[in-house]
């Protein structure tokens, strides 16, 4: 078993019964899914495909979404995250993850403060169900109608605002936070608290021409990966390593052309896996 | 006089001799100067030809640029430096923003140091010319390749470290920190020790659909434009106001049509000035 993971929003034009058939043969051996990849698909019988498929269901992206101006917008987004996460128990997911959403034009803190009214609202049926939430911190050029929680500080702060469950973590992406003068410490802190959920990859390109589907392949950018790892390592995680690539460049080309580059900057970055 | 300033990149398309001639019709107080709007002036006789035109100079942009793989790339950086301050000097320029630089896949840490170096070489020629420097902390979505400080609390941490000399500031932009949920206490903090050097206009986009030139006029996109202001204010801040678009959109209308559309915003934002 590798600790590679794909997401299948990175196969886009793969549906969900070809990411099972391939992924595998790229040493490939977590999945996390993608909603709309599951268009079509039944979910009670999803977690067993999988299963014979020999791969590990690793999360379920994307809960979230958190702020809305009225209240009844509000209850509607944690409504589906209560329908999230059933799905995430029925697929077999182990993990949740929220992208934790924001208003353009509302002001930040009121989105922030919504976002731990909108994850408390959900926690205990979380913790019932067995799926965890993992906080993923987003870029601030997404600060406007993506999320308003942009840095690792701001998930540990909703985690310390609602008691640290142990149910609640962080997201860590290196597209979002690899800035981040802080990145060390607050992963150091997140490995402490046992708050290291999951952890993806990919690059920074420059220049970058779009600002949601322009990503790179790990080692075209300029993200010190090596350098994160390390981190998280030092941290303690041990989880999958997460490659969720959005990018129209890499959608046009063939899926197996893709998931050959992926095998081969996985291994550059983690030869010993 | 109104607290109004416009950068000449704002209004890309004219000279400067346009800009000085038209900008004082639509109650503009202040301009920043752009280099490439020099091209082709005698720097000796600018500070007299916006003094007839009735403005007055607020800031050269830009300097920085610092971090470089060689050590004789820094020097020459530096070398840059050193001229700018010259030039804003003699354009009777008060203060040189710096725009700190970054190069894509150098450790941050290490582009971050060579900032402060960088500034440190520089900062004794702009005591005794008399020329104020501001850091100008950008979004985290350029810190790839235009500068690794990303936080106002980054370009307070230069000043600390540099002894917090009364020359050196920070120019608050807020496209680039609006999202920051630290941006209240760092500008109370700025504005406690007098490093609130300038604070740059103009708005964020939903979508944005360009990293470098698809800012948005005051009022068209999502930033908290007034309560940024309270918070700059009620830090002691009594400087311009300095309107600084790129956008392809504006640039592609006429002239006359973006400052009055600049004047309106203005206006409604600040209906007392």
């Amino acid at each position: 078993m590798s600790r590679l993971c794909i997401h299948t929003i990175t196969t886009k034009a793969l549906s969900l019964e070809a990411c099972l058939r391939v992924y595998p043969r790229y040493q490939v051996s977590g999945i996390t899914l993608w909603e709309s990849s599951l268009a079509g698909c039944q979910p009670s019988r999803i977690a067993g495909q999988i299963q014979d498929a020999g791969l590990q269901v690793v999360s379920l992206c994307r809960g979230g979404f958190f702020p809305a101006v009225t209240a009844g917008d509000r209850q509607e987004a944690i409504n589906n995250n209560l329908r999230q996460i059933e799905l995430a128990y029925t697929i077999g997911a182990p993990m949740l993850v929220l992208v934790c959403g924001a208003v353009p034009g509302q002001r930040l803190d009121d989105s922030r403060c919504q976002i731990t009214d909108g994850i408390a609202a959900i926690l205990p049926q979380a913790q019932q169900a067995g799926v965890k939430l993992a906080i993923e911190p987003l870029h601030p050029m997404y600060a406007d109608h993506r999320s308003a929680i942009n840095t690792m500080r701001q998930a540990h702060q909703i985690c310390d605002a609602l008691g640290s469950p142990a149910s609640l973590g962080i997201a860590v992406d290196v597209y979002h936070v690899w800035w981040d003068p802080n990145l060390q410490a607050e992963i150091e802190l997140a490995g402490k608290l046992h708050r290291l959920f999951a952890f993806h990859l990919c690059d920074w390109l420059t220049p970058t021409t779009d600002l949601l589907n322009d990503r790179g392949l790990m080692g075209e950018g300029c993200i010190d990966l090596s350098q994160i790892n390390v981190w998280m390592e030092a941290a303690g995680f041990t989880g999958f390593r997460e490659v969720e690539i959005f990018s129209n460049r890499w959608w046009s080309q063939d899926p197996a052309t893709f998931l050959t580059a992926i095998r081969e900057s996985y291994r550059s970055l983690y030869p010993s896996d």
